[in-house]
């Protein structure tokens, strides 16, 4: 489904790097000279071929890594797009198989996310008091334990009440686990197929976390609902949960709380909670539903008051921050913190 | 004590690299243009300064990274030395702080170990039947869960029963697993402080691991014992038995064993014991006693008749294979494996 080498090497040839081989890891030896020879964005690929619409999309990696002005940006083959508006949710919707946005990989703990305040919604780094975020890595887990993302063109409505929790949305694209075996890239956009949920109670709002599995995980045939997560990758689930519960209290939160005691609900129900986001996107994008400062500039929508012209999308992507050398990232944000529930 | 900072810039100035900053994360955009314009050796250099002898280190990667014929060697500002023979034992002998190689940086899996039997001992990826070594990871844990590596100067003598464990030495330098906060550079020397041991049991062979913290990590005054591990790090020290019990059993291997069923022994036994395997490594290197394959050569050793001159080292050095571009690794590397003890 994806073609992400062939894609890099198209994309590759079209900028005139001077590339020799397919190999995406002689791209970290080749990229950063061309980006100091050419003072340009450094272009990486990742692809997804829609079934349908056989689109692909490309991320531009602009400002400065591990900087607070660094920002992933997407384009298709005509050019700017948002990946919370522009990539579709559905890959293959007659097989329940969606797009995933990937915003913290496995292992990591920089915490990522979709910016749904800035035009195009490119991925940045959350600030917290003025410094850039980094979850803290919770003994025995390293950052987050599974590539952590968003579905797309979907909305945690947060002036509708969710009539399991008895909470609001919390007004993000519904969060996205995928328990496959590879580290996915970020920004990557994998194919995945839905498993279960748990709803997470966030300071008061509803924050569910859908359980998937990359459709290219050679395990993925086998797994279809979740309690295929327990036979398959015993101890996961209940790590997730506890995940959860421990990892903002080193930063002085108190425990987060669940709704069903923590419990998983299965796969059709967490499709459920999916295409009900996925309604709640179609309103908010239509303004048929009020997103306050939500930005829902895209370019494909048709009906959208907010679709833009290519031109104008060229121009906020122009406008993007210049890259610069990677910033160092200091020590204390690979600290374990051993902490433990009572 | 350690002046890795300004060893980095003053290597560069050597090295005629266009170098406008002392931050590490510039090098690595900096280097691999250095490295593609001048076609030679990437030097990345770590540094250690003896509190007696002010000696300082340099490493020198050769080969291709991730392919085997990876290999790092070590510099001091005399030429080349072996990081197992010629970097001291003791950085502060009268305070107990030790010199550690440093082979595995905590979270990574690639099993790169000092090749005891090679000429001046590079650092190398074990292979096993033919591919690179990538040890298990064994879920909740990423990689190795310490900073891991191997006390220079020591060598657990295969021809000696060990008088605590009634089993022969494993023919290879001591292991040692640094627990602060900070995740090392493949390749660094740091200075540790000892705090306990356990005593691995490897297919009939003794297998110390001594638990060690960096004598520049915040906590590293407070701890001087095997119990100052639970104290400021509960859970660790049972973690890291069962992380050696259980790493080798997605690779076919049975459960490792351990003397003393696992008991973990304080700092002052933990002395003794890397005393011991110094005076071992004293008899191999005045070639008092036989170490059958193991290369001896060394460049600073008086009395030892294993001693070479700096235009052999530099041989040595010079025959190491050219540096290329970076293989890929294969995504199954990164696969989390689920098995849980009885």
């Amino acid at each position: 489904m994806a073609l992400s080498r062939s894609c890099v090497v198209l994309s590759l040839l079209k900028s005139k790097v001077p590339f020799s081989s397919s190999c995406q890891f002689q791209l970290k030896t080749i990229l950063p000279k061309y980006l100091l020879e050419n003072q340009t964005r450094f272009i990486s690929t990742t692809a997804v071929i829609d079934k349908t619409k056989k689109m692909v999309y490309e991320t531009v990696e602009a400002g400065t890594p591990n900087g607070d002005d660094f920002r992933i940006y997407y384009k298709n083959e005509n050019g700017p797009v948002s990946p919370l508006h522009d990539i579709p949710l559905f890959a293959d919707s007659a097989n329940n198989i969606f797009n995933m946005v990937v915003e913290i990989p496995r292992w990591t703990n920089a915490k990522m996310e979709i910016d749904t305040k800035a035009p195009l919604n490119p991925i940045k780094q959350d600030v917290k008091n003025g410094k850039l975020r980094y979850v803290a890595n919770c003994f025995p887990h390293h950052g987050y334990i599974w590539n952590y993302g968003a579905f797309p063109q979907t909305w945690e409505n947060p002036s509708h009440v969710d009539a399991h929790t008895n909470h609001k949305g919390d007004n993000d694209p519904i969060d996205v686990l995928e328990i496959g075996h590879r580290v996915a890239k970020r920004g990557e956009i994998i194919q995945v197929k839905v498993l279960g949920t748990i709803a997470l109670i966030d300071e008061g709002e509803t924050d569910w976390k859908i359980f998937t599995i990359d459709v290219k995980d050679p395990q993925a045939q086998q797994m279809n609902d979740i309690n295929d997560i327990e036979k398959f990758f015993p101890g996961l689930l209940k790590a997730s949960v506890e995940w959860f519960k421990i990892y903002k209290i080193p930063d002085g939160k108190p425990e987060n709380k669940f709704a069903f005691n923590g419990e998983a609900k299965n796969s059709e129900f967490a499709l459920n909670i999916v295409r009900e986001t996925h309604k709640f996107w179609n309103g908010l994008v239509k303004k048929e539903l009020d997103g306050g400062k939500l930005s829902c500039s895209n370019v494909t929508i048709e009906g959208s008051p907010f679709k833009i012209g290519l031109d104008e999308a060229n121009n906020i992507l122009n406008q993007a921050p210049k890259p610069g050398s990677a910033k160092g990232i200091d020590s204390i944000v690979d600290k374990w913190h051993f902490l433990h529930l009572k």
